[in-house]
């Protein structure tokens, strides 16, 4: 009986006989990442915590290891390549998907002696709901993620903000809960009163599949664009005690949701009064086709929006393009907020961007 | 300009210069896998649509492929083993994950020509909620996740019984709804009047740390029991409009889970009136301590159990097991249902059997 027990369970295990601990993040935070691959002849290690990528060493039973650091405590995403395949770390459960295969990588938490911002704590909390619904524009079944602050369930004659929050290239309506830590950011910053409660509704953001085009080229933006303002909105407004006003909706969002929060917020002064873009994936090329209407009347922009926040680290690959959309704006006289950080095109300035801008709105 | 946005999308590509499409199911539900792994000796692909495992070939380019089926439309778990190490299809976006690595894999999704019973319909939708709440008896933060039926948000004056539904060993809290489609199930059974409206509620199942004692032994099951006693049903209870007696509580888990629904239902009759077990991660030896209380008392056991449902693949190492619980039933006399199923120990059973036993409830 053991046996057979035993059997179901150990059919589950990877090939590897003996568990393998990786990634191990020591006192000191160094980190071990390991792998068994006895056949393998090149084994790298590449992730957000160094540039370019660094070779595992094979000891004489098979095992790959490489210890990097002390790396400064955060949430990072990193990759093997063995034998010239690049795939996750089969020993860390931790794993983020989207909707391609180019965002799939495993996740290492470097921990802090104390709980980070992002990080789960005794305060209340609110809650996650996912909607499916039928999209009248796309013609589907979509998914729909919804924040609801502490309380919300409780405070039934009370009406809420709603910040539309949009995820980037590669990822789904799931990406700024699991990785960007949405709820948790909200929760810990509610309970020192830095922000006020508001709704956040996550949509998927592809109106046409994912992989298909060029996801921050115009077209998808206008497809996403329908099913925002003709079927998500309206579902919100119908599901939830939110305010219908544009003095209480802020658009943002990250990477190709920036592009879309910048595009459709600034052309929806009438629904929107915040607007944010987070590393936003634009070009340039399109700044007029884009911003065109809007920066030919300063005087409207600086009176309708409460805040215009853009921010971009400057080893983004895409931050000349949110500088130059910077100096359109100071060209125009139209006020905002450029925020230039240290690092990437990463989920580690997605968290911080939504920890700085939360407290701006409403 | 160009340039510099495509480098920032391509940097979250894969190292292969070419996407490979993997897998890729034609027309007569063949489906052929792919990796391109120029540096590899030898690929291997496993999945739940077959036995063992079976070789990729390599092309000249370094592109190995394999062909199976034509399949039954399903949702299959799979994985490729590259040179020894067990990992997954790096060019499938859908990856199955858990709370430890042993739960990783690649999903394959062969659809039929109509919507299956666990596929989104345009049917009314329920909610699926996710709460992170403080674990009195675990001193820890946890996550639970919740289903409403369609409706429950409009039918202020509105009761519902509940369902506590259980994961199984290296799963969380959200593989009833990443991998069972439980929201969509009941939906679709809704929809046809097939089922009552009930909640969902899914809880973390793990008491002691995922991976640090056998999943099935008792020791986790008092720790879990404690918290889904003292803090999950009250917090529910608080929360949700949900009827408080035994007539309108069933419980039910999938293997590590079914092993905790069936021990701590059976023996809090006081609390539930339907009991289910899928798979069920139990052990002979424990027999007597686990159930001997109960099956001592069968006119109590048949007076208070409205169901008891025993599901299990004869595929299953676990069958013997959930056989020999039936007939230490039989011989007690104590009334229950025990599905013999085909299949092994996988979602594909896990859904079915939720399909039958649902209806069945309330």
């Amino acid at each position: 009986m053991r046996f057979l027990v035993a059997g179901a369970l150990l059919a589950c295990l990877p090939a590897q006989a003996q568990p393998v601990h990786s990634p191990e993040v020591a006192a000191d935070r160094t980190v071990t990442f390991r792998l068994m691959a006895p056949a393998a002849h090149e084994v790298n290690l590449a992730g957000e915590f160094m540039k370019g990528s660094k070779p595992l060493e094979k000891n004489a039973q098979g095992l790959w290891s490489v210890t990097v650091g002390p790396l400064e405590p955060e949430i990072y995403n990193y990759n093997f390549t063995i034998d010239g395949v690049k795939t996750i770390d089969p020993n860390d459960p931790a794993v983020k998907t989207g909707s391609t295969p180019s965002t799939i990588q495993s996740i290492l938490e470097v921990r802090a002696d104390r709980p980070s911002f992002y990080d789960a704590q005794p305060v209340p909390h609110g809650e996650i709901r996912t909607h499916w619904y039928e999209s009248k524009s796309l013609k589907t079944t979509r998914r729909l993620t919804v924040y609801t602050p502490p309380g919300y369930d409780h405070n039934a004659g009370t009406h809420y903000p709603v910040l539309y929050l949009f995820h980037g290239a590669n990822a789904d309506e799931t990406a700024w809960t699991r990785l960007g830590h949405v709820n948790l950011i909200l929760d810990n910053l509610l309970a020192v009163s830095k922000s006020k409660p508001f709704l956040v509704v996550m949509p998927f953001g592809y109106g046409v599949p994912p992989g298909s085009a060029n996801p921050i080229a115009g077209g998808n933006t206008a497809a996403f664009g329908r099913d925002l303002l003709e079927d998500v909105i309206p579902f919100v407004e119908s599901h939830y005690r939110a305010y219908t006003d544009r003095d209480h909706r802020a658009i943002a969002g990250l990477s190709m949701g920036g592009g879309q929060s910048l595009s459709i917020g600034l052309n929806h002064l009438e629904l929107f009064s915040y607007v944010g873009g987070f590393s936003a994936g634009i070009r340039t090329a399109e700044f007029q086709q884009n911003y065109g209407a809007f920066v030919a009347d300063p005087q409207k922009a600086n009176q309708k929006l409460h805040l215009l926040w853009l921010g971009c680290g400057t080893d983004d690959s895409l931050f000349p393009a949110s500088e130059s959309l910077s100096k359109m704006l100071d060209d125009a006289k139209i006020k905002h907020i450029f925020k230039k950080s240290d690092g990437a095109h990463t989920w580690i300035n997605w968290r911080r961007y939504l920890n700085e801008f939360a407290p701006l709105l409403f």
